[in-house]
């Protein structure tokens, strides 16, 4: 398996994006990813209590289908806390997709990032889409990945390749996400919502809602069944190891499309898995880590590993612990060994644990990459997570968007 | 009942402070509380699974004996994360302060509050301790307020008086805190712990640990079992409702101690319970909220109440999960209404709820005292907690302090 650091559409996918007017730096804000054939689809959403219309309807559509042909996807507006005017938006933005497309009127799934509580620009999207569908290519990609952005300072994409026989599969994926990221991303299926009725009365401000989104796209031949399973793997030991604030959006959703462009031999959860669900978890990791890397505010990117622990959950319930605690953030972007805010975080996480068995090792503080390996002696489970030092300019951008 | 802002301690207590040599800037680090006869003690500890030595001493002491006339208390150095040295060194503070105050072996509680990970100066105390016993008064208590302070920018004291018949009880209370206050605190005979052994070879670097301690003194003649009940009551509704930074301390501490001086008909369960119940509750109330005031680098104080809650639990957890979102408080910081931001922290707490349900009412925000009320519309029950917001001088305190 090859990792390159570009985003490289696998076959028969093509992407384009344009400015519709949703952002006021009247930068691209409504990106469309397509596939030529029909796709399997697998998604994860945040399993934050109040969702984005935009998952509701995608959870809506996943209950009847598993085909889709298409992602829409805008930022600057999170559709989120906007009631059923919002559920009917968010239908009316995918629909108008497939009819520009010409596919099933389900076959679009859709995404959105910004701003929580603000009615969505719906004319503004439809009156973009047609141009937006015509204009599809395979290079489009990089003009959507840009397009997906917020307060992002850089591009989040990668792409895998690896080999099945004589085909070459590949993996592609974009992602987007700065601040307000604390996925904890489960299976619709597995978690059913129903559909929630209106509240825009009740917004009396305006909120950034930054999210991550993570679109991936693989020309793999594979079945449901082992597409679900390797995905469930690949995020939770990325997205869902990852914290810049602790703070869960509304938002967070990763969608894979695998469209079978590759024709190569079938894999299923035992023929040629490892190879496909190991591309995957490479790809979710990289994109993971680079929304740390791009953290609003940061200067450090921090690895935080706990073994030891009596099981997984447990080791990783302490490492996020520590990568939560505003204490041991502020600590790292000073570069002071305050070590005892570990111990004082590994405690308050409520794991079993005891003082004696507690070995802490940090790396050097003065770079920009931190290492801090935790052992707590009571086991052989151990778990890695990501995060980012807290910084006066996370608070200033945070305390001055709106 | 009337309440004074000022520490006046109730009849026959006593109190000093002196300079120890533990702070650097040589201001006062030790103080001393004595009751001229023994009084009965009710405690309540951190949660963390990590505690400091003194709390774990304490504990030990609690199991024989309810009886005690004085508490030692230490600031710059938290004893926490000190192995067996730890245990040795609060041991010997109290024995010491027992000999030179010619009482019981075990009738002196401890408490330590600062640095976590760095071995207490044992000798300095010990050296310490005659004169500090030796210079015990009523007017010590002006000394002893100011010994207990970190990084406090204010005395935290409050006194409450009210009548039981012709007797005047007295509830005095003082307490410390800034940082690294989100007080769970626990009835240590209802949730034993063991003495842990040593660990300070893995201590490679030092930590401040900044705490709330609480040291309340009555002359109440009251039942161990209706003290034990008022302060659980008191304890849940004031400290256990703070939070500046979402992060538990390991030295989370509040002590009360009645001397029965005021020869007041005595009170229990069923006689006179509430008039005391009320002032404890006001004392430790007003504790509480002063420290919120005083969180570090803040420069708002935010009151957050949940109302609609099908229980008291699922209000505190979702008003919790409001007050400890970096996101909310940064936009308070910047008197910004990004009100999306209690939603996804509502949606976060994985409490029931429909966005449909969600009211949501924030007072104007260029104001330094702010109420955000919200209503959940699942039931009948409430919780209000306080907290301050995120500020770049709350990460210049802790990046910089050591």
């Amino acid at each position: 398996m090859k990792l390159y650091r570009k985003a490289v559409l696998p076959l028969c996918f093509q992407a384009n994006a344009v400015a519709c007017g949703i952002k006021r730096s009247g930068k691209p804000d409504l990106a469309l990813f397509y596939s030529e054939a029909p796709a399997k689809a697998a998604c994860r959403f945040t399993a934050n209590k109040i969702q984005a219309a935009p998952i509701k309807i995608n959870k809506s559509y996943l209950k009847n289908n598993r085909q889709f042909q298409a992602i829409i996807a805008n930022s600057g507006n999170a559709n989120c806390f906007t009631g059923a005017q919002g559920l009917k938006d968010a239908a009316e933005t995918s629909q108008a997709a497939a009819l520009a497309l010409g596919i099933e009127k389900e076959g679009v799934l859709v995404a959105s990032t910004g701003i929580i509580g603000k009615k969505l620009p719906i004319q503004k999207i439809k009156k973009a889409i047609p141009d937006l569908a015509a204009g599809l290519s395979c290079g489009g990609i990089d003009k959507a990945k840009k397009a997906i952005r917020t307060t992002d300072t850089f591009d989040k994409e990668i792409t895998a390749k690896f080999n099945i026989g004589a085909s070459t599969v590949t993996i592609c994926g974009l992602a987007k996400g700065a601040g307000m990221i604390a996925p904890k991303m489960a299976c619709p299926e597995r978690r059913p919502s129903t559909l929630l009725g209106p509240s825009p009365e009740l917004v009396e401000g305006r909120s950034r809602g930054a999210t991550m989104l993570a679109f991936i796209f693989t020309d793999a031949e594979i079945t449901q069944k082992a597409l679900d399973k390797a995905l469930d793997m690949a995020v939770d030991n990325s997205f869902n190891c990852i914290t810049v604030d602790g703070c869960m959006s509304t938002n967070d959703s990763v969608m894979v499309l695998a469209n079978a462009a590759a024709m190569n031999a079938p894999i299923d959860a035992n023929k040629n898995f490892a190879s496909f669900s190991n591309a995957l978890k490479a790809v979710c990791l990289e994109l993971a880590k680079m929304i740390v890397k791009d953290a609003e505010g940061a200067t450090k990117f921090i690895q935080i590993s706990v073994a030891g622990a009596r099981d997984v959950s447990q080791a990783r319930i302490a490492a996020l612990s520590i990568a939560n605690s505003n204490l041991f953030k502020t600590a790292i972007y000073g570069q002071n060994p305050n070590f005892g805010r570990i111990v004082a975080a590994i405690g308050a996480s409520a794991i079993e644990v005891k003082e004696k068995d507690i070995k802490i090792k940090v790396s050097p503080l003065k770079k920009s990459r931190i290492s801090v390996d935790v052992s707590v002696g009571r086991g052989k489970a151990r778990a890695t997570v990501y995060t980012s030092d807290l910084t006066p300019e996370y608070i200033k951008i945070n305390a001055e968007y709106n």
